[in-house]
């Protein structure tokens, strides 16, 4: 398994061609023995393999537009292709009006020369973090997959296509956890940057106060490299030492009802970083408890997707997804007063956390209290509606924080896969990623 | 990087032919990037190849004779062949009588189909811990190659063709240290079972009480592999729970001036067996200083080997290496009276240590107190003794004990190479390598 900061380094060494690993994507997705037919909702085979091939020519000569041209990207079903509906996993928008534009995370991966694979699958418009899709199927999760295990999502497709090597970095949304989540499930590294990090012209919103655009790769160094390039800047990532690092743990919320192997991998990796000398403390932070509150009614997230929905969801009812469409109505018996109260008691809430966490680093938490559960054991509508509540819970934290969270593998080579979440607040993401990578470094001991 | 027990599961499944790896081993060993000249005193190339090609037809009809029936392997310098002399890296027996028959490891290794490489550079009649030879050269360590480190010894070339691909697996000696220490060194699995479990025929001796005959592969089922191919019988895995471990860590000589790479390499190691279930229990183990009585004037080795040499050492003594010659000589001051006198010291303290570890699964410890040291600096021959006696220190109370021990790898990865041994008393071999195996696993979590 190359990881897509391998593949660029490689290139930049010129002891590569990109085409190999856009030609080796490409085959994935094409391989009947994995996802690639649940995983795309379009593919661009030809281009990608013509832009590599452009790509290539261009490395030759010293003229490569990015660390990452002609290298095989996917991007999630709701960013705009210029001449494309975007469908967002629906089937509601399949004749929906072709795109005037790009988005603008589009624009940047041309700019960059990647070699664009196809739009990914996802929870229809992006409103749940299991990653169903019952219009385009759901891919399975990679880790025993004759199981039949949820992805994760709402960015299903984006993880199991990097999964499955169809290509070697995805860009997905993050509205509750939708990036993190699936990588967690699927043993992959999630960044969601802080949301105002990414433009998100040409994004087809959840909840345009809670959304973010966020990558998915194998490690911290790529994500830090697509970031980098959907990004105006790349972060600066600085040097830091684990002995010096101050880490907060939430004792409210973020621990409860953890399975046995998420308790395992978790337990783990605070030894482990204790080993390395970082300094964890037990933080109440029982201010977290209080979202249960503001997310009594659908929170922000409904009442949000309600405005955008509204109209559809009213006249072609069966169009949906019935588990997203139960989500996107309970948006309507929120009154614009209510939105309005939820948005202060939101800065309120982001001050006295911003206040509690400014002596520390970062907070640790499981990014999912949960191993990836079976399809068949969410065909319950109940089981489905508790089981994403508690995939989200820890991770929509950080959304309505406005922060930015990465999410590392820390489970056992072999066992289930379980993601541990690093957090911090707004605009610390260059912080935030190099701890990420300190951390990633610890875990990984002897890898 | 393949190991010994993958290349034997692809072949087994039916995924590759033997002479894949063997070809492969062979160009690495003519890699002029490798230390393939310094590696082998005697290489058999042409033989090897085709053996692998013979196996290779078994493979196919099903008639394989064991699980490495044409696997590249090596044998050190020391081990008869049939009508060629047996030098034990030395100058002196260049012109030896060929060898009447092969030793019963190469026997063995022989009726199980092993593709024999060569024979491996070691220190001049393996008496030293460090590897170097300054007859043939001293193939340098597989880490930071540039800064040219000692591989450990004395089966030097054992370790350096492994790391270096020029075979799965090693068959070696260990009478202090000679197996684990260059495992140690050189970021690989060392496994001396009890010197009663392979039969020594053949071999040339350093110290007959002391001798033992050991393995040495990239992981611990390798090496489980490899032995149980030397061995009258295969030694039974079992199933062992770290979370029902006791594990004693001597608080005598053993943790005595580590350098910082293997201070923090094993705390790390501490600290994960801590995480998984395991008890480490803090053991005195005073006993541990009477060694240094004990081997004050030579020990049994310098008296045991003087034995062997004495006529050489006293006729040419300018055909030995200096440092070997001096070590040798010390024997010379050594009566029967003194031999006996320690045989009953060793029985006693024996007694003592075996009493002391009845109530553990196995006695933990650092290989070596520090990562290889540059050949440079050991120049001086006062730099030579003090190394050679620190690196041999924690390994040869296994010998005197007449136990069994198997070191693997701790150190991060890009770190210089650290060993952790584990250890147990006389037999308790199956008991120890499948601790091994637990052990190995919770170290590399996620790798």
């Amino acid at each position: 398994m190359t990881t897509l900061w391998q593949a660029s380094q490689q290139l930049q060494a010129g002891n590569a061609s990109p085409e190999v690993f856009t030609e080796s994507a490409l085959r994935a997705a094409q391989d009947p023995l994995k996802e690639g037919d649940l995983v795309f909702t379009t593919r661009y085979a030809t281009q990608a393999a013509q832009q590599s091939t452009a790509a290539s020519a261009r490395w030759q000569t010293q003229q490569a537009l990015s660390a990452i041209d002609g290298l095989p990207v996917s991007i999630k079903d709701l960013f705009d292709v210029q001449s494309e509906p975007t469908t967002a996993g629906s089937h509601l928008l399949l004749n929906a009006e072709p795109a005037a534009a790009n988005a603008h995370v589009v624009d940047r991966l041309h700019h960059a020369g990647a070699a664009i694979v196809g739009k990914t699958n996802m929870t229809e418009f992006a409103f749940s973090g299991l990653g169903i899709n019952p219009h385009y199927g759901t891919p399975a999760n990679p880790w025993r997959r004759e199981d039949k295990r949820i992805p994760g999502g709402s960015s299903s497709g984006a993880a199991v296509a990097v999964a499955d090597g169809m290509c070697l970095g995805a860009i997905g949304t993050d509205t509750g956890g939708s990036v993190r989540i699936p990588a967690a499930l699927c043993g992959l590294t999630g960044f969601k940057p802080t949301a105002n990090r990414i433009n998100q012209v040409g994004t087809l919103p959840l909840s345009a106060s809670l959304d973010s655009i966020g990558v998915i790769a194998h490690d911290v160094r790529s994500c830090w490299l697509l970031d980098s390039v959907i990004a105006e800047q790349p972060l600066e990532l600085q040097q830091v030492e684990l002995r010096s690092a101050r880490f907060a743990i939430p004792q409210t919320r973020v621990l409860e009802g953890l399975d046995e192997d998420v308790a395992l991998a978790w337990k783990h990796a605070i030894a482990v970083l204790e080993q390395a000398g970082a300094t964890l403390i037990a933080l109440p932070l029982e201010e977290l408890d209080e979202l249960n509150i503001m997310n009594a009614r659908g929170g922000i997230t409904a009442y949000e997707a309600w405005q955008w929905h509204q109209q559809s969801a009213l006249a072609q009812p069966e169009a949906y997804d019935p588990q997203v469409l139960v989500r996107v109505q309970r948006g309507s018996l929120l009154t614009e007063q209510d939105a309005s109260e939820l948005h202060q008691q939101r800065k309120a809430w982001q001050h006295r956390i911003n206040s509690a966490l400014a002596d520390f680093d970062a907070l640790l938490m499981p990014t999912v209290p949960r191993i990836a559960p079976t399809l068949a054991s969410l065909e319950d509508a109940q089981q489905y509606m508790e089981v994403n509540a508690l995939m989200l819970r820890n991770t929509s934290v950080i959304n309505m924080l406005d922060g930015c969270a990465l999410s590392l593998p820390c489970h056992q080579t072999g066992s289930a896969p379980v993601g541990l979440s690093l957090a911090s607040v707004h605009g610390d993401d260059a912080r935030l990623i190099s701890w990420s990578l300190a951390v990633e470094t610890a875990l990984n001991w002897r890898s």
